[in-house]
């Protein structure tokens, strides 16, 4: 039997932790030997999460007992609050720096630190780690992935975004300063901490927007696009909370450029994703339901026509929790480790 | 105490008909005399609907029957399936040309009868009724709906639309070629018909697009922008499916023209709305949720500025069966018949 | 014009404030002229229910300022967390004694402080009042509801189990000591205080008993069912959360004595509810759904028989922020004041 | 490699039928080599069930037309509607008597011929089939599945209340005359065929029973009752439908016999699936939710103390799709096919 990853999971009492532990529990090359919670250290997972409850687990600790170079970890997930990343993996990666980092923040994913000092109020703690940081959404940077010590996984929002637009910005096929995208997420993408916005008679039955105008997603959707552009972008970006759990649905609506038609961005997208396991482009005119990828780590992009001559509207969807969070995060593991790509993660969806 | 008019609701066993009924029982000048149904003829309310067992109504019959000179009923509505509603009306009106209609279809909604035949695949079987025909979204056409015989109640999508864009069309405050509406429904604006796609199992934690590129409210829109810009407007409107019941959200994104901001376009939508009782214009910045409407006629509106430069973003809802359906009915019913405006509408949302 | 009660809500931020302040601002005789809430005090009750933005009312203030005296209000419906009424109701009654208050707390249900103390924890802080305490289940207890001071209303579990069954205990027609209750509730029962386990994505997609074995509502209903009985009577209670908002069912398992037939016990209940406004029992063998009494007063009851010969399943139903808190709490202010009791309570059920 | 069994799906176009599909598309001893439907014969598993878009599967054909000797199926599912499979199976297993038989339907479950006739209302139309069928409730029936040709896969209801009840229906610790289920569901459990009632409309945000008094699933329970018991035993058994997809949980009363407390009855239940995989008992006095089982094959069983002297509440939970169905019935091939028992069905539970 191949021998086994020793993994860690930094911030296991979250939802993305969880969802991690969850797929850990039955990918092949994995071990999981040490969980770390903030407020549920000394807990068992299946006091946190009672679904956990026939597993044997390790106990839930603090991180800041933690000896990074006795452990010697193959792998840590690191699954904390935004911001409090920066300092945690300086350390780890001083006392282990042959631990490998997949970071589910958004504490690493601009490269430019002076756009996160903007964005996020307060300047970067770890800007020499950020430079070696690569950006871990797999189909578009799977090369330097292979390669990278610390990669930073993407935000849910951004991957459902940038999947579809990526290859067509690179492709010169869209007008670039016309791009909207109206994106809508079910609920476990807000996390876990208990708010009265959050509750259950707050949500079901109900539908809004929020953050309009403003959301720290969009800094990461400026750098990528503007990477993929060679020049700035900037999209309109509306974020919405949907009545459910699971699910990133984005509706997107483009203007083809030179003559572009919407078969022809479709033919871009059907072409760019062929080989790849996990985005699936649907054929032309059809478009996705989240209710399609729930559970699994699978991505569908549909394209249609607009009526509005000359315009098309792109529908792509994924599990916040999986393609867009720990399931990609899996992803990046594999690549970083040489494991097949789809180890652990080749779920089929969960419907209904 | 004041007499009341008699009402009929024909197709009373939809959902439509139930919120006409729900209201129509609380309504002070409102008598309910007629209610038809088609498979359902013969059954009591309660059959169809047990939430109206405490309740006495007359019983359920067909609409063929029905002796319309006789009733003299004061008011029809009419919530039948599209494209059914002609040939009935065409009847009712040569035997009792006194009675006022409020039709709930779209049968009646196109002025431009070419229009319609496009849209629906066939021939308009009233073209002289059409003639007649005054577009019910109160606050834009008021005047002439308190002097009509037969009045179109307007779509749900398209009044979540429409009251929100018609004043800044006005106003010509915003670029016409570029409007995007992104448009998200609860399911009982798909009925109460019995299909495989509306189970309870293929809409609950899921989220999905529909008709995109092509649906049939876009005839609508563009009839009454149109008018309201004196040019043909085309938009971009997406309808989205919620797993929820009540509730429409529109996000719309709009640039303003000769230097409008977002501010500017806020400030028009204020002043346009300030009198009237069932729209409700947020303070600038912040926007609804679906559920602040629920079970209530009231419309809220909210604008805020996009970082695009010159771009704003306007969330509008309203809960589809009432100001998107039976609650505006029983409003141009009020018109018509000289009563308050708010009579038996004035109902609080049902929160949560 | 008939005169106005000068009205206090007292905890106006919670959901059965919230309530109370839907159905009163369209009550005939009521004004609204005090709203307390605590953390909340000195914000308008648009910021923090944002479905009365339409809507003036007054600003809501701390309780520890009011004047008691000097607004001389004709009624208070006090929705205070459980044990800080006591001394709230102490001050408010010595310096406005004319003041009548429909407590929706579970401060003033149980008659014997003893078991209140048991119970709670605590030692009961006013029980010269709570011997004045009238508890308000109107169809039981409306005589004397009609001249008190202070009204303890019941608790939304225990209003639904009782209405069912007092009439059969009082009538002996049911064996005591074989009573199994298995209620369920809609979320909002749980308050709106922010806690991890009443997260939508917590709540949603999933249900769960609690309290097993213990919880406070039985201690009402030992007291209920013991006075109707006139003996000490112990039931099986196990409540349980559903995926929803509002709404309780009670599936109850009763065994007949003395040969009454499930038959027999269905008409001991419509006899004895034939008149009343607010319970409305079905046809024998039909049973009522939770979403057929939602946003309403009504309670619907049916009964039917086991094939377990000599027993019956009775199943009962209510809003339970309705008939289970704020609608009951209005049907007792209109007792006392000499109102019709359906006044500004009479809205039908909002289905779907 | 281990060689595969080759395996057929009939009614792959209902969720137990795609239920089984997902899981035996990751089971690494299954080649899906026949699937078929009804009316949508002829059709791709992605038309019906777009979630399968990404995997390549067989086209799904009519049963007539199927060839069994020629397939040579080491297993077939047999996931049709009640009442359909008896002929299919009496034809299959003339064709091709070494294929084994995993029946999801009701028409092999009772032993007894005459029973069936009196629940189902026609005579048994393969009573020398139903001779050799086995009950497949694994836990329980272990030993005689592992030789069974045709299994008949457990009812998901039964499924919950059996794994629970019998072990101490066995051990004679509970009074079997005062046995009562109250059970919940979610709404897979009721197919996918296009019914009103089960529009998502008329299921979300509410919550019923049905079958009150009477319901197909009681004769399973009598039978698997009686025959641990050693005698006739009937229960008290209420099925309700809960506004969610997956998962039933059955509240159990029961009373113990000769002196045996709660904890005794925990003490059995745990002894008993001491070693199970998938039946997990919580520590005394906690009990499960329905979420914590979602997506996986598990079981939780919880058990507490009633305040009713001798009494206990038994709360148990199950997914209904899984090990209420499809997991259940992989199960139940695993044991014929002599692979280990957990192969491919040890998914762990998907939360939120």
């Amino acid at each position: 039997m191949a021998t086994k990853a020793k993994i860690g999971v930094l911030g296991a009492s979250g939802y993305t932790g969880s969802e991690l532990v969850r797929m850990l529990l039955r990918h092949p090359r994995a071990e999981l030997v040490l969980l770390t919670a903030d407020r549920s250290a000394g807990k068992q997972m299946r006091d946190v999460f009672p679904h956990f409850a026939p597993y044997d687990l390790p106990t839930l600790v603090a991180i800041d007992g933690v000896d990074w170079a006795a452990l010697a970890l193959d792998v840590v997930f690191c699954a904390l609050p935004h911001a409090t990343t920066q300092t945690v993996l300086q350390k780890l990666l001083a006392e282990a720096p042959k631990t490998k980092v997949v970071d589910l923040s958004a504490d690493f994913r601009l490269a430019d630190t002076a756009a996160y000092a903007k964005w996020y109020g307060h300047e970067h703690h770890a800007p020499e780690l950020q430079k070696e940081a690569v950006y871990g959404l797999v189909e578009i940077h799977r090369r330097e992935i292979r390669q990278a010590r610390l990669v930073a996984n993407p935000g849910c929002y951004t991957s459902c975004a940038e999947l579809p637009l990526i290859p067509l910005i690179k492709s010169k096929a869209i007008d670039l300063d016309e791009i909207v995208i109206d994106a809508k997420s079910g609920m476990t993408g807000a996390g876990r901490s208990a708010k009265e916005a959050m509750l259950f008679s707050e949500v079901s039955e109900g539908f809004n927007a929020y953050g309009v105008g403003h959301h720290r997603h969009m800094a990461e959707l400026d750098q990528e696009f503007s990477q993929a552009a060679g020049r700035p972008v900037t999209v309109s970006f509306t974020p919405h909370l949907l009545p459910m759990n699971r699910g990133i649905l984005s509706t997107i609506y483009v203007r083809g450029k030179r003559g572009r038609t919407a078969e022809d961005l479709h033919a871009i997208l059907e072409k760019f994703y062929a080989k790849e396991s996990f985005v699936h482009v649907l054929p032309f005119g059809q478009t996705p339901h989240t209710r399609h990828v729930r559970g699994s780590n699978m991505t569908m992009i549909g394209v249609a026509a607009d009526r509005v001559s000359g315009r098309a509207i792109i529908v792509s969807v994924l599990d916040n929790l999986v393609k867009g969070a720990s399931g990609q995060a899996i992803q990046n593991m594999n690549l970083i480790m040489g494991y097949a790509e789809t180890m652990g993660i080749d779920q089929v969806a969960l419907f209904p």
